[in-house]
Protein backbone atom coordinates (compact mmCIF):
# COMPACT_ATOMS: atom_id res chain seq x y z
CA UNK A 1 0.00 0.00 0.00
CA UNK A 2 2.36 2.31 1.04
CA UNK A 3 4.52 2.35 -2.88
CA UNK A 4 4.08 4.32 -5.75
CA UNK A 5 1.77 7.36 -5.68
CA UNK A 6 -0.29 8.27 -3.26
CA UNK A 7 -2.38 11.37 -4.10
CA UNK A 8 -3.55 13.91 -1.64
CA UNK A 9 -6.72 16.10 -2.35
CA UNK A 10 -7.57 18.95 -0.79
CA UNK A 11 -10.57 18.74 1.46
CA UNK A 12 -12.77 22.62 0.18
CA UNK A 13 -13.98 24.55 3.65
CA UNK A 14 -16.23 27.35 3.94
CA UNK A 15 -16.79 29.23 7.45
CA UNK A 16 -17.97 26.71 9.69
CA UNK A 17 -18.29 23.90 6.90
CA UNK A 18 -16.83 21.39 4.44
CA UNK A 19 -18.23 20.51 1.13
CA UNK A 20 -18.59 16.99 1.41
CA UNK A 21 -19.59 15.93 -1.95
CA UNK A 22 -16.97 18.64 -3.90
CA UNK A 23 -14.86 16.39 -1.97
CA UNK A 24 -16.45 13.11 -2.57
CA UNK A 25 -15.77 14.10 -6.05
CA UNK A 26 -12.10 15.13 -5.65
CA UNK A 27 -11.69 11.89 -4.42
CA UNK A 28 -13.34 9.73 -6.76
CA UNK A 29 -11.57 11.31 -9.58
CA UNK A 30 -8.18 10.05 -8.12
CA UNK A 31 -9.95 6.41 -7.75
CA UNK A 32 -10.96 6.78 -11.61
CA UNK A 33 -7.34 8.00 -12.16
CA UNK A 34 -5.94 4.69 -10.52
CA UNK A 35 -3.21 6.63 -8.16
CA UNK A 36 -1.76 3.76 -5.76
CA UNK A 37 -3.34 5.27 -2.73
CA UNK A 38 -5.57 8.74 -1.63
CA UNK A 39 -4.40 10.56 1.24
CA UNK A 40 -7.42 11.91 2.81
CA UNK A 41 -6.99 14.88 5.58
CA UNK A 42 -3.86 15.54 4.85
CA UNK A 43 -2.12 18.78 5.41
CA UNK A 44 -3.30 19.40 2.04
CA UNK A 45 -6.80 18.41 3.35
CA UNK A 46 -6.69 21.03 6.24
CA UNK A 47 -7.16 18.25 8.82
CA UNK A 48 -5.20 20.49 11.61
CA UNK A 49 -8.60 22.95 10.88
CA UNK A 50 -11.03 20.34 11.34
CA UNK A 51 -13.47 19.67 13.96
CA UNK A 52 -13.75 15.66 15.32
CA UNK A 53 -17.11 15.48 13.36
CA UNK A 54 -16.19 16.99 10.25
CA UNK A 55 -13.36 14.89 10.24
CA UNK A 56 -15.13 11.77 11.13
CA UNK A 57 -17.17 12.43 8.57
CA UNK A 58 -15.17 13.13 6.00
CA UNK A 59 -12.62 9.76 6.32
CA UNK A 60 -16.21 8.12 5.95
CA UNK A 61 -16.40 10.15 2.60
CA UNK A 62 -12.79 9.32 1.30
CA UNK A 63 -13.28 5.77 1.76
CA UNK A 64 -16.95 5.45 0.02
CA UNK A 65 -15.50 7.59 -3.00
CA UNK A 66 -12.24 5.90 -3.49
CA UNK A 67 -13.73 2.55 -4.41
CA UNK A 68 -10.81 -0.26 -4.21
CA UNK A 69 -8.28 2.76 -3.47
CA UNK A 70 -6.57 2.00 -0.34
CA UNK A 71 -6.98 5.51 1.88
CA UNK A 72 -5.00 7.08 4.28
CA UNK A 73 -6.58 9.35 6.97
CA UNK A 74 -4.39 12.10 8.72
CA UNK A 75 -5.29 11.50 12.87
CA UNK A 76 -2.80 14.62 13.56
CA UNK A 77 -3.74 16.73 16.70
CA UNK A 78 -2.50 18.77 19.12
CA UNK A 79 -3.44 16.66 22.08
CA UNK A 80 -2.82 12.64 22.35
CA UNK A 81 -6.07 12.52 23.45
CA UNK A 82 -7.23 14.13 20.42
CA UNK A 83 -5.43 11.76 17.80
CA UNK A 84 -6.79 8.77 19.80
CA UNK A 85 -9.79 9.65 19.04
CA UNK A 86 -9.42 10.47 15.30
CA UNK A 87 -7.59 7.07 14.96
CA UNK A 88 -10.63 5.31 16.35
CA UNK A 89 -13.00 7.53 13.91
CA UNK A 90 -10.87 6.91 11.05
CA UNK A 91 -10.53 2.87 11.59
CA UNK A 92 -14.18 3.10 11.85
CA UNK A 93 -14.67 4.67 8.91
CA UNK A 94 -13.26 2.57 7.05
CA UNK A 95 -9.35 3.88 6.55
CA UNK A 96 -6.61 1.10 5.30
CA UNK A 97 -4.14 3.47 7.15
CA UNK A 98 -3.61 6.60 9.27
CA UNK A 99 -1.04 9.03 9.00
CA UNK A 100 0.42 10.98 11.86
CA UNK A 101 2.61 14.68 12.29
CA UNK A 102 3.40 15.40 15.77
CA UNK A 103 1.85 19.16 15.66
CA UNK A 104 3.45 21.45 18.15
CA UNK A 105 2.59 24.28 20.53
CA UNK A 106 4.94 24.06 22.46
CA UNK A 107 8.25 22.74 20.97
CA UNK A 108 8.37 18.98 21.83
CA UNK A 109 11.19 16.60 22.97
CA UNK A 110 12.00 13.74 21.08
CA UNK A 111 10.85 11.58 23.99
CA UNK A 112 7.43 13.05 23.57
CA UNK A 113 7.10 12.63 20.21
CA UNK A 114 8.79 8.57 20.43
CA UNK A 115 5.54 8.41 23.27
CA UNK A 116 3.10 9.74 21.05
CA UNK A 117 3.72 7.54 18.16
CA UNK A 118 4.11 4.50 21.14
CA UNK A 119 0.48 5.13 22.38
CA UNK A 120 -0.94 5.30 18.88
CA UNK A 121 0.41 2.51 17.30
CA UNK A 122 -0.66 0.61 20.66
CA UNK A 123 -4.12 1.35 20.07
CA UNK A 124 -3.90 0.74 16.13
CA UNK A 125 -4.85 -2.06 13.95
CA UNK A 126 -4.21 -0.53 10.75
CA UNK A 127 -0.70 0.48 9.67
CA UNK A 128 0.08 3.81 10.16
CA UNK A 129 2.24 6.42 8.12
CA UNK A 130 4.77 8.76 9.99
CA UNK A 131 4.63 11.89 8.64
CA UNK A 132 7.65 13.98 9.14
CA UNK A 133 7.09 17.80 8.10
CA UNK A 134 8.42 20.37 10.00
CA UNK A 135 7.22 23.20 8.04
CA UNK A 136 3.99 22.48 9.38
CA UNK A 137 4.42 20.70 12.82
CA UNK A 138 8.01 22.34 13.81
CA UNK A 139 9.57 19.47 14.79
CA UNK A 140 12.65 18.35 13.34
CA UNK A 141 13.07 13.92 13.45
CA UNK A 142 16.47 12.98 13.82
CA UNK A 143 16.97 9.38 11.86
CA UNK A 144 18.26 8.08 14.94
CA UNK A 145 14.26 8.93 16.64
CA UNK A 146 12.87 8.35 12.60
CA UNK A 147 14.43 4.29 13.98
CA UNK A 148 13.15 4.06 17.13
CA UNK A 149 9.45 4.55 15.78
CA UNK A 150 9.75 2.72 12.69
CA UNK A 151 10.21 -0.11 14.99
CA UNK A 152 7.26 0.23 16.16
CA UNK A 153 4.65 -2.04 15.75
CA UNK A 154 2.15 -1.00 12.88
CA UNK A 155 4.92 2.02 11.46
CA UNK A 156 4.32 0.82 7.51
CA UNK A 157 6.28 3.93 6.01
CA UNK A 158 8.17 7.35 6.57
CA UNK A 159 6.85 10.44 4.66
CA UNK A 160 10.13 12.26 4.75
CA UNK A 161 10.33 16.80 3.48
CA UNK A 162 11.97 17.22 0.08
CA UNK A 163 14.92 15.16 -0.61
CA UNK A 164 18.24 17.17 -1.78
CA UNK A 165 18.25 18.64 -5.20
CA UNK A 166 21.74 17.08 -5.50
CA UNK A 167 21.39 13.31 -7.14
CA UNK A 168 24.06 11.92 -5.38
CA UNK A 169 22.96 14.26 -1.94
CA UNK A 170 19.43 12.68 -2.17
CA UNK A 171 20.35 9.18 -2.57
CA UNK A 172 22.66 9.19 0.28
CA UNK A 173 19.89 10.98 2.46
CA UNK A 174 17.44 7.60 1.55
CA UNK A 175 20.41 5.37 2.26
CA UNK A 176 21.24 7.39 5.57
CA UNK A 177 17.58 6.62 6.48
CA UNK A 178 16.96 3.12 5.27
CA UNK A 179 19.87 1.72 6.74
CA UNK A 180 17.71 2.59 10.48
CA UNK A 181 14.93 1.43 10.07
CA UNK A 182 13.14 -2.33 9.14
CA UNK A 183 12.94 -3.11 5.88
CA UNK A 184 9.57 -3.69 5.82
CA UNK A 185 8.78 0.25 6.71
CA UNK A 186 8.57 2.16 2.95
CA UNK A 187 10.23 5.72 2.64
CA UNK A 188 7.85 8.63 0.71
CA UNK A 189 9.28 11.39 -0.52
CA UNK A 190 7.29 14.86 -0.50
CA UNK A 191 7.75 18.11 -1.42
CA UNK A 192 6.38 17.65 -4.94
CA UNK A 193 9.13 19.92 -6.89
CA UNK A 194 11.43 16.91 -4.97
CA UNK A 195 9.59 14.05 -6.27
CA UNK A 196 11.29 12.60 -9.41
CA UNK A 197 14.27 12.71 -7.59
CA UNK A 198 13.12 11.62 -4.31
CA UNK A 199 11.78 8.22 -6.57
CA UNK A 200 15.27 7.99 -8.74
CA UNK A 201 17.06 8.71 -5.34
CA UNK A 202 15.50 5.07 -3.90
CA UNK A 203 12.14 6.28 -2.44
CA UNK A 204 9.35 3.79 -2.73
CA UNK A 205 6.60 6.43 -2.72
CA UNK A 206 5.46 9.74 -3.42
CA UNK A 207 3.12 11.51 -1.18
CA UNK A 208 1.90 13.93 -3.01
CA UNK A 209 -0.22 17.34 -3.29
CA UNK A 210 -0.74 17.49 -7.19
CA UNK A 211 -1.42 14.15 -6.97
CA UNK A 212 -4.33 14.99 -5.56
CA UNK A 213 -5.32 17.73 -8.30
CA UNK A 214 -3.64 16.26 -11.49
CA UNK A 215 -3.39 12.57 -10.85
CA UNK A 216 -2.45 11.39 -14.49
CA UNK A 217 0.51 13.66 -14.86
CA UNK A 218 2.09 12.43 -11.36
CA UNK A 219 1.15 8.84 -12.21
CA UNK A 220 3.16 9.31 -15.26
CA UNK A 221 6.23 10.92 -13.73
CA UNK A 222 5.68 7.51 -10.83
CA UNK A 223 5.19 5.04 -13.36
CA UNK A 224 8.86 6.16 -15.16
CA UNK A 225 10.99 6.54 -12.14
CA UNK A 226 9.44 2.94 -10.95
CA UNK A 227 10.59 1.36 -14.22
CA UNK A 228 13.64 3.24 -13.99
CA UNK A 229 13.60 5.95 -16.75
CA UNK A 230 15.08 8.52 -15.10
CA UNK A 231 15.29 10.57 -18.48
CA UNK A 232 11.18 10.80 -18.33
CA UNK A 233 10.53 10.95 -15.14
CA UNK A 234 13.12 14.02 -14.68
CA UNK A 235 11.60 15.78 -17.92
CA UNK A 236 7.92 15.50 -16.63
CA UNK A 237 9.20 17.44 -13.26
CA UNK A 238 11.35 19.93 -15.53
CA UNK A 239 8.22 20.36 -17.45
CA UNK A 240 6.21 21.20 -14.22
CA UNK A 241 8.84 23.70 -13.17
CA UNK A 242 6.38 26.34 -13.50
CA UNK A 243 4.37 25.57 -10.85
CA UNK A 244 7.22 24.15 -8.51
CA UNK A 245 7.90 27.81 -8.76
CA UNK A 246 4.71 28.67 -7.67
CA UNK A 247 4.50 25.97 -4.75
CA UNK A 248 8.21 28.09 -3.72
CA UNK A 249 7.05 31.28 -3.26
CA UNK A 250 2.99 30.59 -2.01
CA UNK A 251 2.51 27.40 -0.61
CA UNK A 252 1.95 24.18 -2.30
CA UNK A 253 -1.91 24.79 -0.64
CA UNK A 254 -2.75 27.75 -1.89
CA UNK A 255 -1.69 27.23 -5.45
CA UNK A 256 -3.79 24.12 -5.47
CA UNK A 257 -6.60 25.87 -3.72
CA UNK A 258 -6.48 28.41 -6.66
CA UNK A 259 -6.23 25.93 -9.58
CA UNK A 260 -8.88 23.78 -8.37
CA UNK A 261 -11.43 26.77 -8.27
CA UNK A 262 -10.29 27.64 -11.64
CA UNK A 263 -10.87 23.70 -12.95
CA UNK A 264 -14.36 24.43 -11.42
CA UNK A 265 -13.73 21.47 -8.77
CA UNK A 266 -14.34 23.50 -5.51
CA UNK A 267 -16.29 26.86 -5.17
CA UNK A 268 -14.55 29.98 -3.23
CA UNK A 269 -13.25 30.68 -0.96
CA UNK A 270 -11.94 27.11 0.01
CA UNK A 271 -9.38 27.52 2.78
CA UNK A 272 -10.06 27.41 6.28
CA UNK A 273 -9.74 31.28 7.57
CA UNK A 274 -7.11 33.01 8.86
CA UNK A 275 -5.92 30.88 5.80
CA UNK A 276 -6.84 33.15 2.63
CA UNK A 277 -7.10 32.02 -1.46
CA UNK A 278 -3.94 33.79 -3.37
CA UNK A 279 -4.39 37.39 -4.39
CA UNK A 280 -5.15 38.58 -7.66
CA UNK A 281 -1.80 38.97 -9.02
CA UNK A 282 -0.40 35.79 -7.88
CA UNK A 283 -3.99 33.80 -9.60
CA UNK A 284 -2.99 35.84 -12.59
CA UNK A 285 0.30 33.97 -12.42
CA UNK A 286 -0.96 30.78 -11.69
CA UNK A 287 -3.28 31.17 -14.63
CA UNK A 288 -0.48 31.76 -17.07
CA UNK A 289 1.45 28.68 -15.64
CA UNK A 290 -1.16 26.65 -16.24
CA UNK A 291 -2.15 27.60 -19.64
CA UNK A 292 1.91 27.16 -20.44
CA UNK A 293 1.38 23.37 -18.92
CA UNK A 294 -2.05 22.38 -21.04
CA UNK A 295 0.13 21.28 -23.87
CA UNK A 296 1.79 18.82 -21.13
CA UNK A 297 -1.39 17.77 -19.16
CA UNK A 298 -2.66 16.90 -22.60
CA UNK A 299 -0.09 14.07 -23.36
CA UNK A 300 -0.76 12.38 -19.89
CA UNK B 1 -4.23 47.69 32.63
CA UNK B 2 -1.63 46.57 30.54
CA UNK B 3 1.15 48.21 32.85
CA UNK B 4 3.42 46.33 35.90
CA UNK B 5 3.45 42.76 36.01
CA UNK B 6 0.82 40.69 34.09
CA UNK B 7 0.82 37.52 35.37
CA UNK B 8 0.72 33.83 33.79
CA UNK B 9 -0.82 31.23 35.72
CA UNK B 10 -0.47 27.24 34.83
CA UNK B 11 -3.79 25.40 34.04
CA UNK B 12 -3.13 22.39 35.36
CA UNK B 13 -4.65 19.32 33.11
CA UNK B 14 -4.92 15.86 33.30
CA UNK B 15 -5.48 13.39 30.27
CA UNK B 16 -8.87 14.32 29.33
CA UNK B 17 -9.86 16.90 32.07
CA UNK B 18 -9.01 20.15 34.29
CA UNK B 19 -8.32 20.92 37.69
CA UNK B 20 -10.50 24.04 37.93
CA UNK B 21 -9.70 24.05 41.93
CA UNK B 22 -6.10 23.72 41.82
CA UNK B 23 -6.44 26.42 38.74
CA UNK B 24 -8.74 28.57 41.07
CA UNK B 25 -6.29 29.06 43.63
CA UNK B 26 -3.60 29.54 41.21
CA UNK B 27 -4.98 32.70 40.08
CA UNK B 28 -6.53 33.74 43.65
CA UNK B 29 -2.45 33.49 45.19
CA UNK B 30 -1.77 36.27 42.36
CA UNK B 31 -4.41 38.36 43.13
CA UNK B 32 -3.82 38.05 46.96
CA UNK B 33 -0.03 38.83 45.70
CA UNK B 34 -1.08 42.08 44.31
CA UNK B 35 0.15 42.22 40.29
CA UNK B 36 -0.99 43.88 38.23
CA UNK B 37 -3.28 41.74 35.67
CA UNK B 38 -3.54 38.06 35.35
CA UNK B 39 -3.13 36.96 31.48
CA UNK B 40 -5.77 33.62 31.94
CA UNK B 41 -4.81 31.05 29.34
CA UNK B 42 -2.09 31.86 27.97
CA UNK B 43 0.34 29.78 26.44
CA UNK B 44 2.22 28.81 30.04
CA UNK B 45 -1.41 28.34 30.60
CA UNK B 46 -1.91 25.05 27.35
CA UNK B 47 -5.11 27.42 25.84
CA UNK B 48 -3.93 25.98 22.61
CA UNK B 49 -4.53 22.47 23.58
CA UNK B 50 -8.11 22.99 25.76
CA UNK B 51 -11.41 22.87 24.23
CA UNK B 52 -13.80 25.30 23.82
CA UNK B 53 -15.58 24.58 26.85
CA UNK B 54 -12.88 24.16 29.47
CA UNK B 55 -11.76 27.23 28.22
CA UNK B 56 -15.09 28.83 28.58
CA UNK B 57 -15.08 27.65 32.10
CA UNK B 58 -11.69 28.41 33.28
CA UNK B 59 -11.96 31.71 31.68
CA UNK B 60 -15.04 32.13 34.26
CA UNK B 61 -13.18 30.63 37.28
CA UNK B 62 -10.11 32.69 36.42
CA UNK B 63 -12.27 36.16 36.33
CA UNK B 64 -13.80 34.77 39.95
CA UNK B 65 -10.69 34.18 41.31
CA UNK B 66 -8.79 37.08 40.83
CA UNK B 67 -11.31 39.70 42.62
CA UNK B 68 -10.33 43.02 41.34
CA UNK B 69 -7.38 41.93 39.44
CA UNK B 70 -7.95 42.38 35.65
CA UNK B 71 -8.20 39.33 33.88
CA UNK B 72 -6.84 38.70 30.29
CA UNK B 73 -7.90 35.78 28.49
CA UNK B 74 -6.23 33.65 25.75
CA UNK B 75 -8.27 33.67 22.71
CA UNK B 76 -6.11 31.72 20.25
CA UNK B 77 -7.04 28.62 17.82
CA UNK B 78 -6.01 27.91 14.10
CA UNK B 79 -9.19 29.21 12.74
CA UNK B 80 -10.51 32.69 12.81
CA UNK B 81 -14.00 30.96 13.88
CA UNK B 82 -12.37 29.72 16.62
CA UNK B 83 -11.31 32.52 17.80
CA UNK B 84 -14.14 34.30 17.19
CA UNK B 85 -16.18 32.15 19.53
CA UNK B 86 -13.26 31.89 22.46
CA UNK B 87 -13.30 35.51 21.82
CA UNK B 88 -17.30 35.45 23.08
CA UNK B 89 -16.87 33.18 25.62
CA UNK B 90 -13.84 34.98 27.33
CA UNK B 91 -16.18 38.44 27.33
CA UNK B 92 -19.32 36.56 28.82
CA UNK B 93 -16.97 35.53 31.29
CA UNK B 94 -16.02 38.83 32.40
CA UNK B 95 -12.37 39.17 31.09
CA UNK B 96 -10.76 42.62 31.09
CA UNK B 97 -9.39 42.11 28.18
CA UNK B 98 -8.06 39.03 25.47
CA UNK B 99 -4.86 37.95 24.26
CA UNK B 100 -4.08 36.81 21.04
CA UNK B 101 -1.53 35.16 19.29
CA UNK B 102 -1.28 33.97 15.39
CA UNK B 103 -1.06 30.10 15.64
CA UNK B 104 -0.44 28.35 12.42
CA UNK B 105 -0.42 25.11 10.83
CA UNK B 106 -0.05 26.14 7.21
CA UNK B 107 2.35 29.32 7.43
CA UNK B 108 0.66 32.65 7.76
CA UNK B 109 0.65 35.47 5.20
CA UNK B 110 1.21 39.11 7.26
CA UNK B 111 -2.15 40.03 5.06
CA UNK B 112 -3.85 36.94 6.61
CA UNK B 113 -2.70 37.60 10.21
CA UNK B 114 -3.65 41.21 9.60
CA UNK B 115 -7.18 39.91 8.41
CA UNK B 116 -7.37 37.75 11.70
CA UNK B 117 -6.83 40.76 13.84
CA UNK B 118 -9.45 42.74 12.05
CA UNK B 119 -12.04 40.63 12.29
CA UNK B 120 -11.45 39.95 15.49
CA UNK B 121 -11.73 43.11 17.01
CA UNK B 122 -14.31 44.27 14.87
CA UNK B 123 -16.09 42.33 17.26
CA UNK B 124 -15.08 42.69 20.55
CA UNK B 125 -15.97 45.20 23.48
CA UNK B 126 -12.92 44.94 25.35
CA UNK B 127 -9.44 45.56 24.24
CA UNK B 128 -7.01 42.80 22.99
CA UNK B 129 -3.30 42.55 23.57
CA UNK B 130 -1.74 41.18 20.29
CA UNK B 131 0.76 38.04 21.37
CA UNK B 132 4.08 38.06 19.53
CA UNK B 133 5.38 34.46 20.32
CA UNK B 134 7.35 33.04 17.15
CA UNK B 135 8.57 30.12 19.24
CA UNK B 136 4.94 28.75 19.50
CA UNK B 137 3.28 30.16 16.35
CA UNK B 138 5.99 30.18 14.23
CA UNK B 139 4.85 33.78 13.08
CA UNK B 140 7.36 36.46 12.63
CA UNK B 141 5.73 40.07 13.10
CA UNK B 142 7.25 43.25 10.88
CA UNK B 143 7.42 46.09 12.89
CA UNK B 144 5.13 47.57 9.81
CA UNK B 145 2.56 44.62 10.78
CA UNK B 146 2.60 45.55 14.29
CA UNK B 147 2.02 48.85 13.16
CA UNK B 148 -1.14 48.36 10.81
CA UNK B 149 -2.36 45.80 13.72
CA UNK B 150 -1.95 48.17 16.49
CA UNK B 151 -3.57 51.25 14.84
CA UNK B 152 -6.90 48.75 15.14
CA UNK B 153 -9.56 49.57 17.36
CA UNK B 154 -9.56 48.03 20.82
CA UNK B 155 -5.70 47.21 20.47
CA UNK B 156 -4.02 48.22 23.95
CA UNK B 157 -0.70 46.45 23.90
CA UNK B 158 1.68 44.30 22.35
CA UNK B 159 3.19 41.20 24.45
CA UNK B 160 6.83 40.90 22.47
CA UNK B 161 9.24 38.19 22.74
CA UNK B 162 12.58 38.97 24.59
CA UNK B 163 14.57 41.70 23.85
CA UNK B 164 18.12 41.85 23.18
CA UNK B 165 20.38 41.20 26.17
CA UNK B 166 22.54 44.16 25.19
CA UNK B 167 20.98 47.36 26.88
CA UNK B 168 21.42 49.59 24.11
CA UNK B 169 20.31 46.87 21.71
CA UNK B 170 17.48 46.68 23.96
CA UNK B 171 16.50 49.76 24.11
CA UNK B 172 16.64 50.52 20.33
CA UNK B 173 14.55 47.33 19.83
CA UNK B 174 11.60 49.53 21.99
CA UNK B 175 12.09 52.36 20.32
CA UNK B 176 11.51 51.09 17.17
CA UNK B 177 8.64 49.38 17.82
CA UNK B 178 7.45 52.40 19.54
CA UNK B 179 7.91 54.87 16.48
CA UNK B 180 5.31 52.33 14.53
CA UNK B 181 2.72 52.30 17.23
CA UNK B 182 -0.21 54.70 18.40
CA UNK B 183 0.83 56.09 21.94
CA UNK B 184 -2.13 54.48 23.85
CA UNK B 185 -0.70 50.84 22.73
CA UNK B 186 1.82 49.57 25.55
CA UNK B 187 4.31 47.00 25.14
CA UNK B 188 5.01 44.41 27.45
CA UNK B 189 8.34 42.10 27.52
CA UNK B 190 8.08 38.40 27.79
CA UNK B 191 10.93 35.40 27.92
CA UNK B 192 11.44 36.16 31.69
CA UNK B 193 15.44 36.49 31.01
CA UNK B 194 14.86 39.38 29.43
CA UNK B 195 11.97 41.23 31.68
CA UNK B 196 14.72 43.07 33.22
CA UNK B 197 16.05 44.54 30.43
CA UNK B 198 12.90 44.99 28.83
CA UNK B 199 11.70 46.87 31.37
CA UNK B 200 14.70 49.02 31.83
CA UNK B 201 14.64 49.39 27.87
CA UNK B 202 11.10 51.45 27.96
CA UNK B 203 9.04 48.33 27.67
CA UNK B 204 5.17 49.02 30.27
CA UNK B 205 4.56 45.54 30.79
CA UNK B 206 6.25 42.48 31.57
CA UNK B 207 4.11 39.55 30.77
CA UNK B 208 5.44 36.76 32.94
CA UNK B 209 5.78 33.02 33.09
CA UNK B 210 7.45 33.09 36.37
CA UNK B 211 4.85 36.00 38.18
CA UNK B 212 2.30 32.98 37.60
CA UNK B 213 4.31 31.32 39.84
CA UNK B 214 6.62 33.55 42.20
CA UNK B 215 4.63 36.77 42.09
CA UNK B 216 6.62 38.05 44.46
CA UNK B 217 9.80 37.80 43.45
CA UNK B 218 8.63 39.02 40.38
CA UNK B 219 6.71 42.10 41.47
CA UNK B 220 9.76 43.36 42.96
CA UNK B 221 11.60 43.26 40.24
CA UNK B 222 9.16 45.32 38.51
CA UNK B 223 8.67 47.47 41.18
CA UNK B 224 12.01 48.48 40.65
CA UNK B 225 11.80 49.01 37.42
CA UNK B 226 8.97 51.07 37.62
CA UNK B 227 10.88 53.57 40.03
CA UNK B 228 13.47 53.61 37.70
CA UNK B 229 15.78 51.74 40.09
CA UNK B 230 18.27 49.52 37.70
CA UNK B 231 20.34 47.98 40.09
CA UNK B 232 17.74 46.38 42.43
CA UNK B 233 16.09 45.17 39.25
CA UNK B 234 18.79 43.65 37.50
CA UNK B 235 20.10 42.65 41.06
CA UNK B 236 16.51 40.11 41.49
CA UNK B 237 17.00 39.06 37.56
CA UNK B 238 20.72 37.96 37.88
CA UNK B 239 20.13 36.17 41.35
CA UNK B 240 17.21 34.23 39.44
CA UNK B 241 19.77 33.47 36.98
CA UNK B 242 19.94 29.54 38.02
CA UNK B 243 16.29 29.49 36.96
CA UNK B 244 16.63 31.35 33.72
CA UNK B 245 19.49 28.84 32.77
CA UNK B 246 16.81 26.11 33.37
CA UNK B 247 14.31 27.69 31.45
CA UNK B 248 16.59 27.99 28.52
CA UNK B 249 17.25 23.93 28.77
CA UNK B 250 13.76 23.03 29.69
CA UNK B 251 11.24 25.31 28.67
CA UNK B 252 9.50 27.86 30.77
CA UNK B 253 6.74 25.83 31.03
CA UNK B 254 7.75 22.64 32.00
CA UNK B 255 10.01 24.39 34.61
CA UNK B 256 7.64 26.15 36.17
CA UNK B 257 5.12 23.30 35.94
CA UNK B 258 7.64 20.53 38.18
CA UNK B 259 8.37 23.35 40.69
CA UNK B 260 4.96 24.19 40.97
CA UNK B 261 4.45 20.16 41.51
CA UNK B 262 6.77 20.57 43.85
CA UNK B 263 5.39 23.50 46.38
CA UNK B 264 2.57 21.55 46.41
CA UNK B 265 0.13 23.87 44.18
CA UNK B 266 -0.79 21.28 40.91
CA UNK B 267 -1.09 17.58 40.84
CA UNK B 268 1.47 15.07 38.82
CA UNK B 269 1.15 14.88 35.80
CA UNK B 270 -0.65 18.47 34.82
CA UNK B 271 0.85 18.91 31.27
CA UNK B 272 -1.69 18.25 28.22
CA UNK B 273 0.04 14.82 26.58
CA UNK B 274 2.20 14.84 24.40
CA UNK B 275 3.61 17.44 26.45
CA UNK B 276 5.27 15.84 29.70
CA UNK B 277 6.60 17.05 32.83
CA UNK B 278 10.83 17.28 33.17
CA UNK B 279 12.53 13.66 33.23
CA UNK B 280 14.30 13.05 36.49
CA UNK B 281 17.82 14.22 35.66
CA UNK B 282 16.29 17.46 35.50
CA UNK B 283 14.05 17.52 37.90
CA UNK B 284 16.62 16.93 40.43
CA UNK B 285 18.18 20.34 38.56
CA UNK B 286 15.34 22.29 39.20
CA UNK B 287 14.94 21.08 42.99
CA UNK B 288 18.54 22.16 43.46
CA UNK B 289 18.20 25.47 42.13
CA UNK B 290 15.40 26.24 43.74
CA UNK B 291 16.71 25.38 47.16
CA UNK B 292 19.35 27.49 46.14
CA UNK B 293 17.09 30.23 45.51
CA UNK B 294 15.24 30.16 49.01
CA UNK B 295 17.04 32.63 50.48
CA UNK B 296 16.76 35.22 47.69
CA UNK B 297 12.71 34.42 47.51
CA UNK B 298 12.83 34.82 51.27
CA UNK B 299 13.73 38.52 50.61
CA UNK B 300 10.51 39.38 48.99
Amino acid sequence: MFTGLSAFPLTPVSETDVDESAFFDLVARLDRAGVDSIGALGSTGSYAYLTREQRRRLAEVAVRAAGRTPVLVGIGGLRTVDVLRHAEDAQAGGASAVLLAPMSYQPLTDEEVYDLYADVTATLSVPLVVYDNPGTTHFTFSDELHGRIAALPRVGSIKIPATPADPQAARERVEQLRARIPSHVTIGVSGDPAAAGGLLAGCDAWYSVLGGLWPQACLALTRAAQRDDPDTASSISDDLAPLWELFGDYGSLRVVSAIAEQMGLVGAPNLPRPLQGLPDGARHRVDQAVRGLAPILARH
